[in-house]
């Protein structure tokens, strides 16, 4: 047994997960202490609070009217994206329901509704519940799972679209304040969803033990509900949002930027609102749902392959708990963590905003490493054995030490490496803003070189993390080397959310007329956003190779199978056409969004085309139709990629059993995980060459630019290509090997059952 | 036994042999018939014969002078490309002396050059010749295959510049004629290329036994150096000769058709003859040895397992011989099928070019199917075991019947998806052309999406090839359906060195200033040609996944390992590495290309800044600086792939041991495959939606033309990019799976003597 009692396991991990929501709710005070609102009288007060010493030299206290601007469009953006959610989540509420129907009847089905008590399959001298429990308790699992989901995308766009004007007014006094604004924001966002998601689970365990008492095994088996539910909704949300952000921007660009030559978030740009709107639903809910299900997911695999360890079989809740203890001690370290940012040390010119949000992944991460130690140490059995696919592997705790830190600081290495990768900083993203000299072709060419090269440390990160957490502790290392490199969750996702903040800040300083040097800002806020936007997508997809690694080991434990055996027919054709589904699904996610763009710029050609007054800013366009094709296009399109995703694990499971739906895991997972890097940074690298060549920091860049030289154009086509790829289609393809193998996990005792038809007939 | 006996056999293959390279002299006499000669009289006699009936309604019969500058521009781009052939081919051979060395020392060092004979590994009874041989004779092998391999590009090379003026020549009676005169030299090209790799390997068995005698296993184990060196020529011939042609084909398109809007091929364009050597040194020569490799690598695998067969134990030379005669058959085949081009049949339209090159694949694989049944029941045992990791399995020979026929019919099905994806007659390709109406970025994204998505079928095509011959027949199984689909290789070659062909003629015709209605025919050619070549890499990836299983068998079981289980550490970490070569590849050669292509640029600006009077056509550029630019880049940027690819075995399998290495194999097969497949049609896809636009054939492509609309020029940005793509990373990928393979089978018994020295270390 550990050191920590099961009292002081049952008392800290809701504490610490309340004291992340109380320190969100603090970051929120602090982010609504900016007054944003049309009383003109609240306006005055404030802007009798703007003394000479608050803005810097040459600044102008921006006047009256363009702050009610900001009021008025941070309002239209806000009702835009709460109207989106609520439409697609009247959608998915239907899916959610028929898809817990399917998984009440399909794992019901496993041993014919039978509410006979049956020998547990770990340790068939206990018995467990019947699968009818099973069948029950996963649906009840993925439905909370949904729900808390939709609950951190919500919120987090919530946030996001409370703090974007904000971050615009703030940005007024300097660019340090406007930092800590979008900053604080996405910390709200992050500790709120982590602290949220500890809560709920933790809470979901403790309920569903009063039914399940002394039966682990099948407590947490049905507990990995959870996981599919986060991650199913979580899909939607990418998908959807991702199609949704980038059908208007793309759409946006095409003929604002490209045809009418007017700047980026212009307001006579009739799809300005909805690419707006679409930043807060795709790149925020979207991206917090994401998040959260990776976060969820990888805990339900840790908890549930603890449980056929020798501390699950001997009910020692502290070590069952070690994986959720992990996360209680990242809120912990990340609410230390921001505190470096928000008020120990202070911004003051733009090249120290990418270094300080670079600290901030160093410095949890380096608290985080003692935090596991110490909770190593106190939570688990000094040695114990662990289930490794029909053996018992002998393992001791400062093993799982170098499981979770390993796992942490290949997170770091990602995240390092995708922001040398996409950050304008350095000479890859140069690289590709200077061959934009000779047009679009090679500034593609060279972009899609770079996502490719950028591949490269990230999979020996990931491999070198995997080879270590799988020698050393099998499944439950590669568990909990994944909850290693997510603990630091909340910092990563503030750092993360700051940056669609940022572009919507931008975006509302230019719609509301402010002046240049204001943009100047919030654009230099926007292109640290974007390198650390990638970096959260690295972080995502890193962690999302583990989990599925993970949940791939605890299916085929759940399975009852040993060995997945290349070499045999049936796992290679899986494994093969597995490593083809993320091609399939960025195929259909990439039309979607070139289709709805096409639609898009049609719609923006024929407002500028009809309404008189609309180029010369006297007439106001229609928003509202901009926002409503992507709205259509948004939920229509998001079906078909989501129905490939979930239902492949079933057709494969069902048709061709377990071993082949274990190599389309497989295939997915190794193949999946290169497109999505590469992707998201080929993207980010594009943007910030756009960004480079516009910001002209040096003479390097100020030769390629100014703003509509050929040489822009050619970045602006490259920047446009990539917002399908590192907005729709790379960070999904992270929820698709996921979601495959968690859909997989709880529906093993079904294909270990009935799967296989279609060998069985042939 | 099978019904054939040995004398038959050994009768049969050479004479099989002959026959083909018999045909192909004659069509290359055929070719020849149409003079192209700076000796004016020669013209004046032929144009003499060019009487009003064989001239089409309205066609002028081009004046001498075009005639005589085809003879002096077909001279130029054969002197370029035989004399970059041969600075290749003087750093290769350093390259194979060095290779030849490691492979002797590597494996003479298995059991310390001892020149003892041991007992068989399969057959322990038995005696088998001492690892000295082995090490002697696969170097042997090795340097025979790198001969051959060089033999097989150089010639298709030498055609190819042969037969491009000619076919601008018989343009000018129509497009049934230079249609003619194109694909007998493809024929050429195809029957040399399969006639002598089959007679050289046919040759090499028979000299081996020699020394060999009763020792089958050693003799085709050493035989698999053939494979190895054949496809490491093959690599550098890809790799060097596709940074080559894209180098000057994107630089030359880029300052070209984009800045100085002058017509591609423009003989004032100083990068057009570097651009034209480029299709015969890449397209030509390249994909010659790729094909050459595949054939190679699918024989050795078969021939390979087959030696440890029942048959292979007793001596039954006939059964032993099974592969080499279904190549045999497959000339045969292929030889009727030409007839059916070249003499059955007459284009009269343009719109017949490519129903007639699909019915050759039709044709020839109908024909194939009956000719794969007489040789199964004849040379094979009605009933024999095959090894299969560990067991033997009990096969009867129509199993191995459909073991070759389903990978015959996959080639076909893998043809005709690439046909339906990349051609302009049906609607992908219009729709990526449809979107260059809102600009480039949607054309790249829509591009994109159709090479993801035309994936999806060749990988089923291809994992029921794989699941069915696994099944059947082992190991065994797989290889021979690789040698089915490889069977028809001289009618695919012929199909596919037409394309490169086609587009030489058609510059040719520009250089020479020939009328439009020429270049027009040509340009119909061409297009016609942008799809075959994309089937013909498809062929070449479909086979290379199916050999590269084969091989990846071979391996496993010549290193003596029974299981590739994934659910270990050290395979998969192997397998997510193995995925990410393929990206880490495409790197280097896109931004190789992109380099060069930025060099060539400079060069080709330099040049219409300085040399006055070039725009005007009163001064010649300096066509020899471009070529010296693309030889340079070439040679220097072809050794960082070429190591990767030939590194990664000897590194993995030496440090890491056999399994991690089977892990690299098997993922850098299932994630290449796709990244190969969507690459190659992705680029035709762009090729094609370009020529769409410039050809208007119908409303919808009038519509978004002429050529230098809007809608043009994204689709030239869309082609410039998938240049690379489709000429240089895609293909070259099929040789990157299957090199590591055949490298890894021919290393194996010291992989598994003395490899894994990193873990053995910890």
């Amino acid at each position: 047994m550990g050191v920590m009692s099961e009292a002081v396991t049952q008392f800290l991990i809701p504490a610490c997960s309340l004291l992340g929501i109380a320190f969100a709710l603090l970051q929120w005070f602090l982010v609504s202490r900016v007054p944003v609102s049309a009383d003109a009288g609240g306006f005055r007060g404030y802007h009798g609070r703007l003394t000479e010493q608050d803005l810097e030299d040459g600044d102008e206290g921006d006047d009256l009217d363009s702050i009610i601007k900001c009021a008025e469009i941070q309002s239209a953006i806000s009702v835009g994206a709460t109207s989106f959610l609520f439409t697609q989540y009247k959608y998915l509420s239907i899916f959610m329901g028929a898809f817990g129907l399917i998984i009440f009847l399909f794992l019901g089905s496993v041993k014919g509704f039978s509410t006979t008590s049956e020998p547990c399959t770990y340790n068939p001298e206990a018995l467990c519940k019947p699968a009818l429990a099973n069948a029950v308790f996963s649906t009840l699992a993925f439905l909370l799972g949904a729900l808390t989901s939709t609950l951190s995308g919500f919120l987090g766009m919530k946030i996001a679209t409370y703090a974007n004007a904000r971050t615009t007014l703030e940005a007024r006094k300097g660019v340090g304040k406007a930092f800590i604004a979008a900053f604080r924001s996405g910390a709200v966002m992050g500790f709120l969803l982590a602290a949220n998601g500890l809560l709920v689970l933790y809470a979901s365990i403790n309920l569903f033990k009063l039914y399940y008492g002394d039966d682990w095994e099948g407590l947490y088996e049905s507990i990995t509900g959870y996981g599919l539910g986060g991650s199913s909704m979580a899909l939607f949300g990418r998908v959807g949002g991702g199609i949704y952000t980038k059908a208007a921007d793309v759409g946006a660009d095409l003929v604002g930027k490209v045809e009418k030559n007017i700047p980026e978030d212009d307001p006579r740009n009739p799809a300005v609102i909805a690419d707006n709107v679409g930043d807060n639903v795709g790149d925020i809910a979207g991206m917090g749902s994401d998040l959260f299900g990776s976060y969820a997911e990888s805990s339900c695999a840790a908890l549930f392959v603890a449980s056929i360890s020798s501390f699950g079989n001997t009910h020692d809740f502290t070590a069952m708990s070690y994986p959720l203890i992990i996360s209680s001690m990242g809120i912990v370290v990340c609410l230390i963590t921001t505190l470096f940012a928000t008020n120990l040390s202070e911004i003051k010119q733009v090249k120290e905003i990418e270094p300080s949000l670079k600290q901030q992944l160093l410095i949890s991460t380096i608290l985080m490493t003692a935090g596991v130690a110490m909770v190593t140490f106190f939570a688990l059995p000094s040695e114990f054995t662990l289930f490794n696919f029909g053996t018992n592997k002998s393992v001791k705790n400062w093993h799982l030490f170098f499981c979770v830190v390993i796992g942490l600081w290949a997170g770091l290495v990602i995240g390092y490496t995708t922001e040398y990768y996409t950050s304008n900083a350095y000479s890859p993203v140069r690289d590709v803003a200077d061959s934009c000299r000779t047009g679009a072709a090679t500034n593609v060419i060279f972009g899609l070189a770079l996502g490719y090269k950028s591949v490269i440390i990230p999979i020996f990160a990931i491999a070198v993390s995997i080879y270590v957490s799988f020698s050393l502790a099998a499944m439950y290392g590669v568990s909990v080397a994944a909850l290693g490199m997510l603990s630091t969750i909340a910092t990563g996702l503030a750092i993360d959310a700051y940056g669609p903040i940022s572009d919507n800040a931008g975006g509302i300083a230019e719609m509301a007329g402010m002046s240049h040097k204001i943009r100047e800002r919030t654009d230099a806020l926007d292109a640290a956003g974007n390198t650390t936007a990638a970096i959260g997508k690295g972080f995502a997809i890193g962690s999302a190779a583990l989990v599925s690694l993970a949940l791939f080991g605890a299916f085929v434990s759940r399975a009852g199978i040993n060995t997945v055996d290349v070499l045999t027919p049936k796992v290679f054709i899986g494994l093969i056409v597995g490593a083809m589904l993320p091609y399939w699904f960025s195929a259909m996610t990439m039309k979607s969004v070139g289709s709805a763009a096409l639609k898009m710029v049609e719609e923006v050609r024929r407002q500028f085309n009809t309404i008189p007054g609309l180029m010369e800013g006297t007439a106001k366009p229609d928003y509202a139709n901009c926002v409503k094709i992507s709205t259509d296009a948004s939920l229509r399109e998001m079906i078909p990629p989501g129905a490939l995703v979930m239902l492949t694990p079933l057709i494969a499971g069902t048709l061709f059993g377990v071993e082949t739906l274990a190599g389309v895991l497989a295939g997915s997972l190794v193949s999946g995980v290169q497109v999505a890097i590469s992707a998201s940074n080929t993207g980010g690298a594009w943007d910030n060459a756009k960004k480079y060549i516009e910001a002209g920091c040096n003479e390097h860049a100020k030769a390629l630019g100014p703003k509509g030289s050929d040489a822009h154009k050619a970045a602006v086509i490259g920047d446009t290509i990539g917002d399908p790829l590192k907005d729709t289609s790379g960070p999904a393809l992270n929820i698709l090997i996921k979601l495959m193998a968690v859909e997989s996990l709880v529906f093993a005792p079904f294909f270990a059952a009935h799967g296989g038809l279609l060998f069985k007939l042939l």
